[in-house]
This record gives structure tokens, C-alpha cells and sequence, in this order.
């Protein structure tokens, strides 16, 4: 109670943003309390229930013997997560800022498609825009270990990109060159109906996915893909040893400063990822709850 | 026979465990004694040789022609390793902790389904269990050089593991997007016929696996496929250099400090894997043979 | 204007080459001005559209149904290119020197299948090699930036190449004995019709490809090529190292000297890439605009 | 002439071994002086031309038109090489020792199978051993740089055969395993007809070949195999992991001590690539020319 009242005076009293839904906030959108992370798991398991319950519904079979008992599954994490969208909206400072952020869009998005349904036929298929609502589960996960981990990934990645900018549009000048050739080649009477569709089996050949529904039958064609997959093999190379140097150096600099990180949710703008140290947010000034 | 009288002394008199289960054990789970490497070198082949006989018996035109003989094969090897089993037991000062641990659970399941199969009809088809017991291979192959390099191995995919996982975790949620964006453009009569089957399609491609008993038949799903092709063959660089940074490292470690290993194991708790000066297990404070 | 007269004044008057004529090459060459930025940009956006034309020809439902629009806009983009082909060599200073150049092929190339249709049938099919125009891509992104990533890839690449040239002959070998021999195990009846489709199989399999139009049948068959995926699986090691050792090497070295690139084309010799520094080309001594 | 004598005293004189094999041997098995390099050219040029020969062969519409011409060119071929055998066993000092080396062994084999064609009907197959000799090709290219650059790449691969050798053994476990179970599960009604060919599934999909000759009909052996193929894509990280670290140190190594290498052939054992400042062979102390 007392650290209550002290957060309380930290925070400053706020008329526009009662304690009720400073509560509020910090149960839904903090996962560093004990209430915030049982709600986050709990959250995160009905999406699993309700992503399982989708696909059992793709599933012919079950689709038709269970259909009612499939309704109100899907009935019930509709209700569940129209809920819990409302309650986001009104424990939040600024409902709006909330609302048009990309996890307000998908938690929208994804109990839109029932309702829809109710008026227009076939909205349902849209569901599976849920899936997206998968990506919360590295909230819950959000210890400062796998924070660290992703970090270094990401900034790996993000310092190769122009490498891989410059790689990809090479590949991509390759995949048209091949795709328009054996077009040529090839034609239509071996499965290389258009270019388009050359193109997909050049990306298909030199990604060495090799689906084989499309496949060279002209010795020539043969050879020139012979030369492509040859060719794809020894570029594969390429990306990966950009990511690899990166890595090394990433690590490199990662061991030197072992920074801690917060996993705070700012309550005012939402910004994620505070040094351990802070007590105000880093972009908008807001305190935060230590 | 000094040498025996010597060890008796250092191992001290222990009325539950006689000296004749002290070589027992020696023999059997020891594999630095010639009598030792022996019996591991046998069972090894008798492994193997076991393995061959289910693998013959699975063919067709094998299991009819030679049944008897298979028959006889079979149950020479399941007295074999029903022997070997009771041994160990008798050997071990702890015949619980050996029954209960990886290998001994393994041990027992891979000789019960023939005896099984005298009562239920079909059991002896468990006995693909007794593959399990190739990984005592690794025993054989345990001299100081090769426990170095596994270890090496292991430290290194150890020390990758938050990062696998985080990246591994990202795949999967771009597999049940991408299976479900699938269903729903493709749909059954391409054979996407549910979201389960669309994302075992997706894991087909994005791991360039692509055996093309499912591919994608309109524009868009093609499409979309391409990109998830482009996608993976940029993304199988992560792990790579993942992995390629810490052997690196692992690598720098190792040859600084080249720690000589002993491959002896604890008559006692069991433990493996000991310094090569070790004359007492480091767990237990059992005395280990040198 | 007093700009322009005190480049005229570095540049020298020259009766071969009038003002009129830079200005040209400026703006046609050159992508930093904001005239040469605008061309260059106009430039690809009609090289994609004209793909786009081609591609679509070669969709049978299109070319049936939107024939004469597709032709239109096939001719007015080979009346556009065939206009900046004739400006090309009109602006630069040795036009016989851009008409043997790689690009000037490239762009003569382009054009000469429309024209060469009204004479002989079927030239359009040649059409295709206006693709290579796309590699003019990388002339828009000429920023330093770009330049120096894609420098650094090409100095890594070029310096394994021997590495990779011997890696390459090795796997040669391999596919040459691997088809010879799977064409005497599987023969003609299993798909094997002869070496060298034996030889297009293995470099399939080699580079885990996989389309499984051909694939062996004979118990022996699926051994050896058994044996060759797990021999190619390790394999594929083999360059990704090559290329990862390289890139770190190189990005050490990067880091260390960060020298900025100027993107200039001289308009005596057509060199580019000149340190950011200088004022007349390296190769030639031509005054570069700056 | 007179640096022909001074050789002769470097080599001293032999009764057994007269100047004028010394100069076949020089003009046969080295690459270093001009004859020498003249020969090996084309050696090279007839192997591949022979290799062309029997490719050509093996295409059923080449074999009924032209017959006669492939036999002649067969025999041409055949018995050049055999010029070639004869040649080579008179000009090496002891014949015995070049007849059982590799190079020996194959250079029989390349030519024995069309002579036993004369007696034994379908012989001729076994003339694909002939593809070996290609690996003679190395020996054309047997300058320096690539002697260093194959050296780097084969210290590589030696380092890291132990931890190859761990890491093939894994992998084989991971097949037997997957094979047994899948038999079990899919059963011979889905294409796993037996446990060999459930493993040879195994080995085509952990690899990503992905054929699709046999694939998983079951959604558990659908799940199963969805399993392995991320593991699979996992794993692929190790090899590649292991090569690049070595290589990376490798190069570092090199870098340092850039030793110069001589592609010289002992004419008494046969020993290959000695140091540049060499005089006599390392191995048997025989004088070499410089």
C-alpha cells in the first residue's frame, strides 16, 4: 500500500489519467509485475487456443462433424478479445496513439473478421489475420536475456542490410535475365508459359527449393540451369557470410558492453526498452514505475 | 596383481559392492582398459548387427523368404542384451540410479518389445527403439580427442541457443502466417486443403526442402511463394553465422586452454567426463581407478 | 551561369566536343546533377514498364486480348530507346569508344529485335535481352554508399576466386564421375537416358535442388546418391566459409580506411568511381566537373 | 646444353636409370618446363576430348548414327593412352612403385575396359573409370597460387575432420532414428517400403534435396518430417560454422607465412610438392632439378 501511495506521488496525480487505469495499464501492458505477467501468459495461451481452434476449423472434417462447438470457440475469444481491446483502449492515456499503432491495428484486425460476418458472407477467411496476434508472444518473453539475444540479431541485420540490398537486386537482375531466356528456350509446351512464370521457376531453382512442378527438358535448358544451380550454390555463400562478419563483430562489441536492459512500457507514448536505470521515459519524459 | 592390491587400497573394502562387481564395472562401462574397449567394441557390433537385422526384416522380400532366420536373429540378439542388461545392473553400485538414467531406460526398451511381442501382436514394431542405442557409438569413439571436439561443438550451439531460439520462434510465427495466407488464396482444390497441411507446405519451402507434392497454382500464391523463397534463402544465413561467430570464438578459447580430458566413469554416481589428474569423481568423491 | 563558365574555363574549350554536347552528356551520364538524377530515374522506370510490356506479351490471355495496345507500347518504348541511343552517342566525346562498350551493346541490343521483327519473324523473341538494361538499376543507386558495400562484396569475392575456381573443379569431377556412374547403376529405364542427363541429376542432387524428375530407383542407386547429398551437404561448407573468412577480412580492413567515393563518369574515357577529391580522371587526365 | 650437363652432375650418373628416360620423365610427369607443360596440356585436352567421346556414346540417337566414328574415336583414344601407360612405366625409376600408386591404378583402369571389351561382352561400361583421370587436371593447373590456395582449403578440411566426423555421426543417428519411426508411422501404403528406403527419405530430406519421390502422406509423419526439416535447417549451420572458422584462422596463418611452393615430382618416389629452395627430395634424398 505504501509503495502504492509512494508511485502515486512519483507519478504525480493526473486528472485525465486516474489510478484505476494506471492499475489498469500496468496489469495489461507491463509484463514485470507478477499480475502483468500472469495476464500476459494468459493472454498469449488464448491466442494459441483460439489459432488452434481456426485451423481445426480448415480442416474439412472437423469442420463438418464439430461445427457447433467450433462456432463457440470462435464466439468466445471474439467476446474474450473485443474485451480485452476495449480495456486497452481505456487504460491507456491516449486511446488514439494506442488504436493506430501496428499492435492496435492487428488487435482490431483480428476480431473485425467475426463481426464482419455477422452481414457479409465469407469475412470469416479473413481470420486469419490473427495469426499476427502470434508476435505478442515476445512479450512474454521479454526477459532481458532474449531482449539482449534479439537485439544483437537485429542489429546485425540491420547494419548488412544495404549488403543485402545490393545482393538481392543482383539475384533479382538474374532471376529476369533466366526467366526471359528459358522462356525463350524452353516454351511453352514444357511448362514455361510466360515469362512470369519462368521467373517463379528461376527463383524456385535458385533458391534450391526445387519444387520440380516446372523443370527443364531441352538439353539446353538443362544446361542452362545446370549452370544456374551451380551458380546459386556458390552464391548462397554470399549472404551468409555477410551476416556471419557481422555477427562476429556484433559480438565482439556485445561482450565489451553487457548493457541491462527494461522491459517498461512507457504508459504515456508506449516506447518500449529502457536502460535499467531509468525512471523516465527517454521520448516523452513520462515517469516510470520502478 | 600389485597393481589390483594397489587399487583395492585406494578404492578401500566395501562390503555392498565386492570386487568382482568393481570389474564387472570396469569392463562394462569403462572403455580405457583393454578388456574394457573390448566388450564396447563388441556390443558396438552387436548393436549395429541387431540394427541390420530390423532393417532387413522391414524388407518385404527379405521378411519372407528368410523368416525363420531372422526370427533366430532376432531373439539371439534380445538374449544378447537381456544378459547385458542384468549385468549392468549387477555391475552398477546403484542398480537405481543406472535403471532410471538415459541409457538404462533406453537399455531396457530396446530388448522389452520382443518379449512384448509374445503377448501383444504388433509390439515387435517398437523395436525401432533399440536405434536409440547407437548413441552409445559415442562411447567407442571416446578417446580425449573426439570428447574435446564434441564439446566444442556443444559449448557452441550451447552458447547459441537464446539466439536459435528467438530466430527459430520468428520462423514459426512466418510459418503459420504464411500457411494461413495460403489457405486462403490457394485453397483445397490447389492442395492447400487445410491451414495445418498449408503450414507444412510453408516449413517444405522455406527450409528449401520442396519435395512438390503441394506447390502453388495461381499468380498469387506463386508469388507470394517467391517471396517466402527470397525470404529464406536471406534467412538460412542466420543461423550459419550464428553458429560460425561462436566457433569462432570457441574456437580462440579452446586453443588457449587445451585441457587434457579423462573419459573415465564414476563407479558410483556415474559421472563422465573427469580431468585427466582426477583420482577422485569431482560429483560423488568416489574414488576413480587411474 | 557563372558556374557553368567556370567549368567551361577547367574543361578548355575543345571544337570536338561543344558545350552543347557536355551539357548532354551531363545529364545523360552523370547521376548528381539534379538533371542526371531525373534522367537516370526516368530512364529505369521506362526500362521496368518496357519488362513489364514484354512480360506480359508473353502471357498467352494477354497477347490474345490487349494485341495492339501491347504493340503500341512496345514500339513507342523502342522509338524511346532508340532516341537515347542516338543522343548517347551524340554526347559523348568517342562515340565508337560507348558503341563497343558493355553498355552500348547492351543498349543497341535492346533495340534491334522491334526493328529487326518488320524484316524476319520470330526477332521479337529476341527481345528479351533488353532485360540486361535492368543492370542500369545500379547506376541510380549510385550513392557512395551503395558503392562501397557492393565494392566490398566484389573485393571479397574476387579475392577467393581461386579459392572458389579450385572448389568449383572439384565439384565438377564429382558430377562427372557421379552421372557416369549413376548412368551404368540406374540406366536408360530409370530415367538415366544418358551421361549427361546423368550429369544434369548430379548437379541437381549436389546442390540439394532436388525437382525429382529424375531420381534413382535401384537400391544401389538411392545408396550412392545417398552418400553424394551427405558428402554435398557438408560441401556446401566449403564456399560460405570462403566468402565469411573473406567478408570479416574485409570489414576489418574497411572499417580502418572509410575512404569516400565520388560516382562522377568521365566524359573522355568513361571511367567512374573517382575519389571523392578528384578533378581530372585517373586513367585518361580528362578534368572531371565537380 | 651445358645446364643439361651440370644437371646430369647434380644427378649424378645411374645405370639403371639413363639420361634418356630422366628427360621423359621430365617431359611426362612435371609441369615446369616447357615440354612438360606442352605434354600435360594435352593429356588434359585428350582426356576430355575421350570423356566427350563416351557422353556422346551414351546418347542413344549419337549411338546408332554415328557408331562407327564414336568406335574409332574410342580406339583412337584408347590407344593413345595406352602409348601414354607404356611411356610412363619406362620412364620412372622404379615402374613397380608408379603401377600401384593412385594415379597408376587409374591410368590402367582408363584403358583396360575397351580392350576387355574384346572378350568380354559389355565391358565398355566400366570406361567411365576414365572420368578420374580428370583429376589430373590439377596437375595443369599446378602453379603456385593454386598449390597454396588448395593447400589452405585442404588444412581447413583436416582441422576440422574431427569435428566433421562427430557431427556426420550425429547426423546418421538423427536417420536411422527418423527412418525407423516413419516406417512405423507411414508404413509401406505411403512409399516407406522398408527401413532403408525410409532412411534414404531421411538423408534426401535433412539435406533439403527434397526429390519428393516418397513424402509424407500422415499428418503425424507429416509433422515428423516438419520437425526435421527445421532441426535439419538448423543444423546445416554447424558444418558450415566449423569450415569458416578454420578458415578464417587459416587465413590469418597464411597471411603470415606466404611460403613459396614448388610443384616439382621426385623422380624416384613419386613425392609432390616440395619447398621452392628444394634440392633433394624430403622424403627419399633424391637429387631434384632445379
Amino acid at each position: 500500500m505504501k509503495q502504492e501511495e509512494q508511485r502515486a506521488t512519483i507519478l504525480g496525480s493526473d486528472a485525465a489519467w486516474p489510478p484505476w487505469r494506471r492499475r489498469l495499464h500496468e496489469v495489461i501492458f507491463e509484463a514485470d509485475t507478477k499480475a502483468g505477467l500472469i495476464f500476459d501468459a494468459g493472454l498469449l495461451l488464448a491466442i494459441v487456443a483460439s489459432m488452434l481452434v481456426v485451423m481445426l476449423a480448415s480442416i474439412e472434417r472437423f469442420n463438418t462433424e464439430y461445427r457447433s462447438a467450433l462456432d463457440t470457440a470462435e464466439w468466445f475469444f471474439t467476446g474474450l478479445f473485443t474485451v480485452e481491446y476495449v480495456l486497452r483502449l481505456a487504460s491507456v492515456r491516449r486511446p488514439w496513439r494506442y488504436a493506430t499503432s501496428f499492435f492496435g491495428v492487428i488487435d482490431l484486425l483480428s476480431i473485425l473478421p467475426t463481426w464482419l460476418g455477422l452481414f457479409l458472407h465469407g469475412a470469416q477467411s479473413l481470420m486469419v489475420v490473427r495469426t499476427l496476434r502470434l508476435l505478442r508472444a515476445f512479450r512474454v518473453f521479454k526477459m532481458a536475456n532474449y531482449l539482449v539475444e534479439g537485439h544483437v540479431l537485429m542489429v546485425a541485420l540491420a547494419k548488412s542490410r544495404t549488403k543485402i540490398l545490393v545482393f538481392l537486386t543482383a539475384v533479382l537482375c538474374a532471376v529476369v535475365i533466366a526467366g526471359a531466356l528459358m522462356y525463350v528456350i524452353e516454351g511453352p509446351e514444357n511448362g514455361f508459359t510466360s515469362i512470369p512464370v519462368s521467373m517463379y521457376w528461376a527463383i524456385v531453382t535458385i533458391t534450391t527449393v526445387g519444387y520440380g512442378d516446372i523443370s527443364p527438358h531441352t538439353p539446353l535448358g538443362q544446361a542452362i540451369a545446370a549452370l544456374m544451380m551451380v551458380l546459386g550454390y556458390g552464391v548462397i555463400a554470399v549472404p551468409t557470410g555477410i551476416v556471419s562478419a557481422e555477427l562476429a563483430e556484433a559480438g565482439r562489441a556485445e561482450s565489451a558492453a553487457h548493457a541491462p536492459v527494461n522491459s517498461q512500457h512507457c504508459p504515456d507514448c508506449g516506447l518500449d526498452r529502457h536502460d535499467s536505470d531509468a525512471r523516465f521515459c527517454r521520448r516523452c519524459g513520462h515517469s516510470l514505475h520502478t
